[in-house]
């Protein structure tokens, strides 16, 4: 017990940000059929230093050998284990509207082990249909369904206003929310873990790198 | 020109990943008419130190003064101009399946400055409709649509197969791609900017942090 806590507290939050990363890397890799791949490969592949590379999987114990580089299955296995992908978690969406749709008929969850089992609306006309295969729940059951059913994660995709409500019901039936909602959750505010998504913060970083490319060329 | 230039090579990329959440920050003060904010509030606010704070925003020649703070309506005007907001910028959604929709519905573009004009797909029974007033065109359009209406953005949520072709097609007719497309588009390879956004690393971390949570409690 103590050392897992003690492992948990030496890896940066910046490590673990990292991760899906190479998991995705590593992911294709094993598609590719490569069996295995040196540090500095998958520095040139993922476009950061193999020094980066070594020292952040050095903080799970490190996993390559001397002189042979990774094994990508080994690799990629751990890295699943440390990211919960065999954990059999499972997720609900709260909010059907069209983001709650789009995230239910991806097959993000599936790819990662993570079974998505149902939707939660106040709409009268969605609740007791179903999307793709998941049945569509009136949120008035949201509570009793996550605890009956044992849910792990709830994706947030209802309107901000509402967002801090229901992240506090949630609080109460699930271990993490996953928050798409455009306002942030303050994590230390809930019991549970709490992950803030903002998809638009992307769109700006491309707006800045559009801005500064063509003001050099106008000016 | 020189100091646009030198200014550009001087701000890193971990300050620019930053900015869009001072936006976000600040959009929300204003709302609040909050005036002015020292980087103490703001630091607690946001969870980042002070320096923090100053440091960043001394990258942009530092609005703050001494004493007072920083006037939260300048902060957020110089912030938005940064990050290209008066442009006027013009963006195309490329795939109307469930996660091109999703964006076409949200109002994550406007609130930005950026007008999103139309969606393009393969689909002809989607070809020729329109979705929240936003016409869908034949993807054997896209070039010249976006050549003749002065198009800046297109928004790719292509399947991963398509991606890499439609990325070079689009580097003909765009100044950037935001790619969804579940595959990492190396930005070298092309002309145009290029920003990836992997949703799934998001809920990937979401994950590691519910299993390093509760493997604690279980042992």
């Amino acid at each position: 017990m103590r050392r897992i806590k003690e492992k948990k507290t030496e890896v940066s939050n910046a490590v673990v940000k990292r991760l899906p990363r190479y998991y995705r890397y590593l992911t294709e890799l094993i598609k590719q059929n490569k069996l295995r791949i040196s540090s500095t490969e998958l520095s040139k592949l993922m476009g950061v230093t193999a020094s980066q590379i070594r020292q952040d999987l050095n903080c799970f114990g490190g996993f390559g050998q001397q002189g042979y580089g990774y094994n990508v299955t080994y690799l990629h296995g751990k890295i699943s284990e440390l990211l919960g992908t065999d954990e059999g978690y499972r997720a609900v969406i709260v909010g059907a509207g069209n983001l709650g749709r789009a995230l239910a008929s991806s097959r993000m969850f599936d790819k990662r082990g993570i079974s998505c089992v149902a939707l939660f609306d106040t709409d009268e006309k969605l609740i007791g249909t179903s999307f793709y295969g998941k049945p569509i729940y009136s949120i008035k059951a949201l509570k009793e369904y996550c605890l009956e059913n044992n849910v792990d994660i709830a994706v947030l995709t209802v309107p901000k206003d509402a967002a801090f409500e229901m992240a506090s019901l949630l609080s109460q039936c699930v271990k993490g929310i996953w928050n798409f909602a455009n306002t942030e959750l303050n994590p230390e505010e809930f019991p549970v873990i709490v992950e803030n998504i903002h998809i638009a913060d992307s769109l700006m970083t491309l707006c800045y790198e559009i801005r500064n490319e063509h003001s050099e060329e106008e000016i």
